[in-house]
């Protein structure tokens, strides 16, 4: 993995102890203290418990989107999400690549098909925007294709949010050397290495591809009734607790109070700097 | 049925012959020719054993909708469509109402579970104008769930245009005392009493509801992107090879020369007089 | 089509009159009269009709198979089952060929999918019998896999059995002379030459690996609890009526008398001397 | 919860320590220690990692069902099992109870929909088996039902594995006095409340009810094709450990040495004393 990553991106990595950030641009040196972690997410963890008695009871739906670049943290947090959920009403949607049938169907109806019912939670471990990045990035979809998909996105979620379906998209941001360093850490791991796709490594070398298409699906899908919000996971803990607090303030859930998500590393794309 | 009906209308079928077209605005005044309709009808089933082959070595993906009052003869309409056609590759898609887990999903979910792949035609036999009429006709959807609805349904048959679907919406329209007459022609055919579901009796003392919510239709629903056609089906003759026609223009096959759909019983809502 | 059959095959259709059976063996020289084939076949509508009604006032479950060689009638017969049923109970599954996920399922997961609900009927136009049949004689699957088809066929009809669903399967038996002119009907009739697959054509050379694949296949899954039907179709007309005759019959509606079907056409594959 | 069980169970809670086993009949007395079970554990997912590398090289296709009383430890087992899982391919299916319309199907028709494709594992938490246990219990269906069930579940499987899906069929043991612990550690923590349902609650006073359909179900439903394996669970460690050490085995990858699981707590129905 490391001969794809430029000289620089290898070097920082050099003598970065285990909870040093590596990214210079996030707003924390080293990784927040396991035991305050802990406490926070354990106090989450009954917020969610709640969170789900509250959807059980109203028979809200709730659809999450997590995205962002490999080893980004998306299963991690879908992982902390659900740790206390049923699951039999708190699902994950990690869908393959489309079967040779799906693929000329409309682009979103395999994804329809997973839409909550009444008192269901759905997380979504990559989705339909996996046409805005990946499939742009490894060519796998046309630009035409990806011009349809940005045509459609919008006014997709539009009637979701209308339908009184509680979106939230989340989209985890990761330093170029934090990426290296996990991907580095799986493939030493032989309990992770699998997770290192022939689409990781490739990927490590098109890191500006990545960026672009990741700014433009920002700026192409960032609305009003659906607007991303990034979360910066170089610090995977922070992240979570940043991700938790943001699903359950925005579920407004009567009588429970949840501090917000730290501003440092969770808002808009714009106030990230990212668009 | 009869007694659900007010008394001009039942006057009108009295004295009628079989062949007399009871609507006095229908432009016709009697059924067209068995023989006539027959060659005809054979010249278009070529026209769409063609279509098929060419919807087949294209991947076109055809969604064609048929609403219409009851008895207004949507199903009779589909059997001469998927007469010859591929069973294999010409589906018919008749939803029963939902179920009780369906009812809490994303009001298009399960339709969108039907959208063809490559080389498919999807017959809707009644739709997601459901809740534009007869749901609302009959008190099964709220008033909130039907202005939802219309705020959603040009966005989503858009999405699908946008995706390359081919969608046309056929709106059969038929008169009062031919409703009737076909009603009462179910009352005492043992093979059609089926067909005279409560809601059909019912819908007979709420013809003007009925007409309030399909002009509300028309006006909320025809795009650009899906317009509907009126087919007047008094004649069913008529109106059958009218709708094979319309569809197989739409379909604009090179080489394949299909005559206009006669458009004295076939246009827009507006050119129908009908909004 | 006519160079894939031998001579003697070709002989027995010249001269042939529109009406004269070409099978030898059939025990009738003529197609059945229209006109009297018309008052049965009504008379037969109206009982399905009170079926219809019966299946859905029970919640009964029926699912019925049609199997039979290319061009042996099986769309046909479906439609006349059909003609006045409702579509919101009546669904045919014509299935395609598996998509490349469903291939590595197992093999009867995507019938499953359409076993009826209560007061449904579900008509399968081919089936799981495909393994045994056409996929066989074409090389679509190994020997291995028919096998272990012959293997499950049973069982898996006899827990649809048990649970309370009225199967019945139906092997429509046409000539080899009668299905050429079929072919040729087929091929030079601009309405149905989509129908001439080019499995139909390759077929038309292997009519002695049908036989065989087909007479396997009635010896390991005629079962006492999912017998096999043998209807010859060399006459479209008889077989028709049979086929309607025999379903209403097994269904066993209080107070509905049903004629037995012919059982000269009509009857177990020993009956008919193919096993 | 306290007041559903009987006394002499009360009692074995009082002054019993965190890590004292409560059932006397387990063969030890006191919970494994923390970091033995890390270190094994971590082995055991080395050993996942490479099965799911295996699986998806050879196309195979796992379906692993996890049954037991309330708290048994289906959903921490499953969570063990899938921790580094890639949830693209290893899915977890815990069905709700049925739509109206799917429960008038046939039973296994709702579990068939998620069967592996190649390459695809899937952990059922709870299955088929509500028949056999918790809907009995519960009187959700007749005896004529769960009758139909017992004679059709051993062929459902024979299917399944004769089709070549790998099916372990894991039964999750726990004393009377551990569940109660469990169930009044869920009762005060705001985490796990919602674990309790009605159905637990009023389970406490069915525990022979309970017992009495379970052996009915081992004695019914083990066999040479699809055997149970008991895992007794009071130490939920240990039984996590012998689930992956039992399925990991099964599976016999070439090259993969893994222990056997702890015979002491794994075994057959008839092993275990339960048969
Ligand atoms: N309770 C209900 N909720 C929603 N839709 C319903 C309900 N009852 C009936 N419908 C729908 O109303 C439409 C008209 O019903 P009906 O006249 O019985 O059927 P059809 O016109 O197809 O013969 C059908 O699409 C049916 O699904
Ligand atoms: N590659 C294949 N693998 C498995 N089944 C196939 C394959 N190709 C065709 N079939 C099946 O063979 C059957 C006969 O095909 P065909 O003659 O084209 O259709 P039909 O008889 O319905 O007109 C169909 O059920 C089709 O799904
Ligand atoms: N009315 C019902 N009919 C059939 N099954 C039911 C019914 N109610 C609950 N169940 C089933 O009983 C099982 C146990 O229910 P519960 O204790 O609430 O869930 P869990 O054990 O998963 O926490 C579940 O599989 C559930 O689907
Ligand atoms: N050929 C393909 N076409 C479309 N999407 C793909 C293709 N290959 C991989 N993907 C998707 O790309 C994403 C990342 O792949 P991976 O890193 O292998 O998990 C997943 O969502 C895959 O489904």
């Amino acid at each position: 993995a490391r001969s794809g990553a430029p000289e620089d991106v290898r070097t920082a990595l050099r003598g970065a102890d285990k909870d040093d950030i590596l990214e210079p641009t996030y707003p924390y040196r080293r990784e927040m203290d396991g035991k305050v972690y802990d406490a926070e997410m354990d106090a989450l963890q009954v917020g969610l418990a709640r969170a789900q008695r509250w959807i059980n009871d109203t028979g809200a739906r709730i659809a999450i989107v997590f995205e962002g670049r490999d080893a980004a943290g998306k299963g991690g947090v879908i992982k902390r999400f659900r740790e206390n959920l049923n699951p039999r009403s708190a699902h994950v949607v990690a869908l393959s690549k489309p079967s040779d049938v799906e693929a000329t169907q409309w682009y979103f109806q395999r994804y329809v098909a997973h839409m909550p019912a009444a008192g269901q939670m759905v997380f979504f471990d990559r989705s339909w925007y996996n046409r805005g990045v990946v499939e742009h990035v490894f060519g796998f979809c046309t630009d035409e294709e990806r011009e349809r998909f940005f045509g459609q996105v919008n006014g997709f979620e539009q009637m979701l949010v209308d339908d009184g379906v509680t979106l939230i998209k989340i989209w985890l941001n990761v330093g170029r050397a934090e990426q290296l360093r996990r991907f580095l850490a799986r493939e030493s791991d032989p309990v992770k290495q699998w997770k290192l796709s022939r689409i990781d490594i490739d990927g490590l070398s098109r890191w500006d591809a990545y960026t672009a298409a990741i700014r433009e699906t920002y700026e192409r899908s960032h609305s009003d009734h659906a607007p991303w919000t990034v979360i910066r996971s170089d610090d995977k803990k922070r992240a979570r607790l940043a991700a938790i607090r943001l699903v359950l303030r925005q579920l407004a859930i009567p009588g429970l109070e949840v501090e917000a998500p730290d501003s440092a590393i969770c808002g808009s794309p714009r106030a990230m700097g990212l668009a």
